[in-house]
C-alpha cells in the first residue's frame, strides 16, 4: 500500500529519469538475471570454504557446514548479494568491464548474503522465530537448538574464511577486511543502541525515544551494511574506483537505509501480518522508533500520559490503546508525508550524482528497496 | 596439586635449561613486571576506542563502551597478553629492540584481551556464571542482561577497531586481521566440536567420545587464541620475525593448548572447587572430554555399559556413579601419568628451538601455564 502510494506519486520522476537514460550508452540493469547469475555461484562459494585449509582434518565439520551453508543461504531475496554484481556492471566503463571481475563481484556478494544470513539466523532464536525463507528456522532444526549462535558466528568466519581464499593475495584484501570490519562494528552499534534506547516506565527514560536516535539506530542498524557495504564493495572492483567512494554517495545510502527502517517501523505497527509475515512487537519493546518518536513529536500533554502509561507493555489492551493513540495522531497520514519527501530527497541527491550509471543503478536499488 | 608433582619431577630439567641460559647473554624475563607495563597501558587502549572516528557522534554509546571496557578488562589474569610483549622482548635481537615496538606489543596483547574477555562474557551469559575476576558477572550489571551478548560482539569489534587506528598504516595490518581472523575461525569451530561431540543417551553416539576428538576441541577451542596468536603475533614484531614462525613453533602452541586443556578437563572432574572457583559440569553434559575418552579406553564391558546409562545426566546419582567408575578406573593416575609425557614431549620439543630467547620463553609459558 505504501509503496504503490509512492510509486504513483513519484511515478513522472522516475520515469524522466529513465526516458533520459535511454538517450545515452547505459549498460542495461536486469536485476533478476543478476540474481539467477548469483544464484548460479553458490555452489563454488560453498565449496570454496569446504576445500579451506583450516577444514582439511575435520570432515564432520565440513560436512555440518556444508548443511548450514546450504540450508540458510537459499532462498533468500538477494537483494544485498545482487548489488555488488550490478553495481559492478553498472559503476564500471564498458571497456574495464571483464567477467572475471564480475564473477568476482558474485563471490563478494555472497559474503554479504553470509553477513544477512548470520544476523537473520542470531534475530531468529533472539525472537524465537519459526519460519524463515520459507522454511523452518535454522535453530529448530534437529540437533541445533542455542548452538544457533555458534553457526551464526560461524558464518560471518565463512565469509572472512572466503574473502581470504578468494582475495587474499589481490590489492584490494586490506580494504574488503576494513570495509567489512567496519560494517560489523556498525551493525554491532545499531543493535546496542536499539536496546539501551528502548523505553520503560520503570526506568521513565521517555527522553530516548527522540528523531535522533531512531537515525541513529537506522542508518547504523540497517544502512551500513544493507547499502554502503555492498556498494563500496562494488566500487573497489571498478577501475580508480576509489575516487568514486565519496561522501556523497555514503550519505546516499544511510538516506535510502533510513528510509528503509522507517518503513519497517512503520509496517511493524500498521503492516498486515500476512503481508510482512510478522507479528509487530516494537510496542511491547517500548522500541525507539520511527512511529513513537513521531507520536510523541504531535502529543499533547493528556496524549503523553497515555504514551508514558502504556508504552512499551505487552498487555494487549495497553498495545491497543498506543495503537489507537497513533490512529488519533493520524501516524499513517504523516507517515506517508514522511516518506515521500525523505524518498524526493533522495531523487534529487541521486540526481547529482555525475556518473551516469550510478545515478541510474541507485535509482533502482532505491525503487526496489520498497517494493 | 598437579602441578606441584609435575614441578618437583620436572625440576631438574628445568633447572639444566635455565643454569645454561645463565652462560648466555639472554634478556632476563621479569613476567610480573611484563604485566605491570601492559596494566599501564590499558587508559590509552581505551582512549584509542574512544576516541575513534566511529564513535564521534555517539556520547552515549562511548560511555557505554567506556564502562563496559573499563568494568571487563581489569583485573584478569593476563596470561595471554602479556606473551605479546614478552615475546617480543625475547625474540629480538637486543640490537633490535626498541622501546616504541615494545609499546606496540603492549597494545596488541590488549587486543588479545580483549578477545579472550569477549569469549568470556558470552561463556558467562550461556552458564549462567556470578562471579568474573572477582566482581559480579557483566551480564548481572544493572541495564545488561542478555544484551551482555552483543557486549561480547562489540568487544571484539573494539579489538578490530583498535588494530585499525594503530596498526592499519603498518606493513604488517594485513597479517595481523589474517591471524585474528584465523584465531576467531578456530575457536569457533572448536566451540561447534564441543557441542558435537558431546555424548546423550538419546543420541546414543558413545563413539564420539575419543580422544582424536578431544585433541580436535582442544586445540580449536584454547591452542590457537591462547599460545599461537599471542605467539606469532610478537613474531610480527620481530625484524624477520615471520621466518621464525615455523611449522615446529605452530606444533608447539598446539602442544601446550592440549595440555591445558586436559588439565582443565581434569580439574573438571577432581578440581577443588574452592581452588578452581568453578563447579564441574562436564560429567553433566556429556562432554568429550580427556576424562571421559580416558575411561572408555579402560573400561570393561560391565563399565562401558555403567558410563553410558549415566554419563550426560542431570541427576546427582548419575553424576556420583560416574564420578566412582572414574576412581575405580584410576584416572587420577592416569592424569598424572599423561600430562608427564605431554609436558615432557613439549620440553623436549621446546629443547629443539634454535632461537634461544625464544627456548627460554616457551618453557616459561609452559611453566606459567600451570601454576
Amino acid at each position: 500500500m505504501v509503496s504503490l502510494l509512492r510509486r504513483f506519486t513519484l511515478f513522472s520522476q522516475t520515469r524522466r529519469l529513465q526516458s533520459t537514460a535511454a538517450t545515452i550508452s547505459v549498460p542495461t540493469l536486469n536485476l533478476n538475471a543478476e540474481k539467477r547469475a548469483l544464484q548460479n555461484v553458490l555452489p563454488e562459494v560453498i565449496n570454496t570454504v569446504l576445500k579451506g585449509p583450516k577444514l582439511s582434518d575435520l570432515p564432520d565439520v565440513r560436512s555440518w557446514i556444508r548443511q548450514l551453508l546450504e540450508y540458510t543461504l537459499c532462498r533468500g531475496k538477494l537483494s544485498r548479494g545482487v548489488i555488488v554484481p550490478a553495481g559492478y556492471r553498472m559503476f564500471e566503463e564498458p571497456y574495464n568491464f571483464s567477467e572475471e571481475t564480475q564473477h568476482s563481484a558474485r563471490i563478494l556478494g555472497w559474503c554479504i548474503e553470509m553477513l544477512q544470513t548470520s544476523y537473520v539466523i542470531a534475530d531468529d532464536v533472539i525472537d524465537r522465530g519459526t519460519v524463515r525463507r520459507g522454511k523452518p528456522c535454522w535453530h529448530l532444526r534437529p540437533n541445533v537448538g542455542v548452538s544457533a549462535v555458534n553457526d551464526a558466528v560461524l558464518i560471518q568466519q565463512c565469509m572472512m574464511e572466503t574473502l581470504d581464499i578468494v582475495f587474499g593475495k589481490t590489492p584490494i584484501y586490506t580494504d574488503l577486511l576494513r570495509y567489512f570490519n567496519d560494517a560489523m562494528y556498525r551493525a554491532t552499534l545499531g543493535e546496542h543502541l536499539d536496546c539501551a534506547t528502548a523505553y520503560s516506565k520503570d526506568k521513565d527514560n521517555i527522553h530516548m525515544l527522540h528523531m535522533d536516535h531512531v537515525n541513529s539506530i537506522a542508518t547504523h542498524k540497517t544502512a551500513y551494511y544493507s547499502f554502503k557495504l555492498p556498494i563500496f564493495v562494488a566500487l573497489l572492483l571498478v577501475k580508480n574506483g576509489k575516487e568514486k567512494a565519496s561522501e556523497e554517495l555514503h550519505n546516499i545510502c544511510m538516506n535510502i537505509g533510513r528510509l528503509m527502517q522507517c518503513q519497517d517501523d512503520y509496517l511493524d505497527a500498521y503492516g498486515d501480518e500476512i503481508v510482512t509475515g510478522k507479528n509487530g512487537r516494537d510496542i511491547q519493546e517500548g522500541k525507539c522508533s520511527w512511529v513513537a518518536a513521531t507520536a510523541l513529536q504531535h502529543c499533547n500533554d493528556a496524549q503523553r500520559s497515555i504514551f508514558k502509561e502504556y508504552y512499551g507493555s505487552n498487555d494487549p489492551e495497553h498495545v491497543k490503546r498506543i495503537k489507537r493513540l497513533y490512529d488519533e495522531l493520524y501516524l499513517p497520514l504523516l507517515y506517508k508525508a514522511c516518506e515521500r519527501t525523505m524518498y524526493h530527497d533522495i531523487v534529487r541527491q541521486i540526481q547529482d550524482v555525475e556518473h551516469e550509471g550510478m545515478r541510474h543503478f541507485l535509482l533502482k536499488v532505491l525503487n526496489i528497496t520498497y517494493l
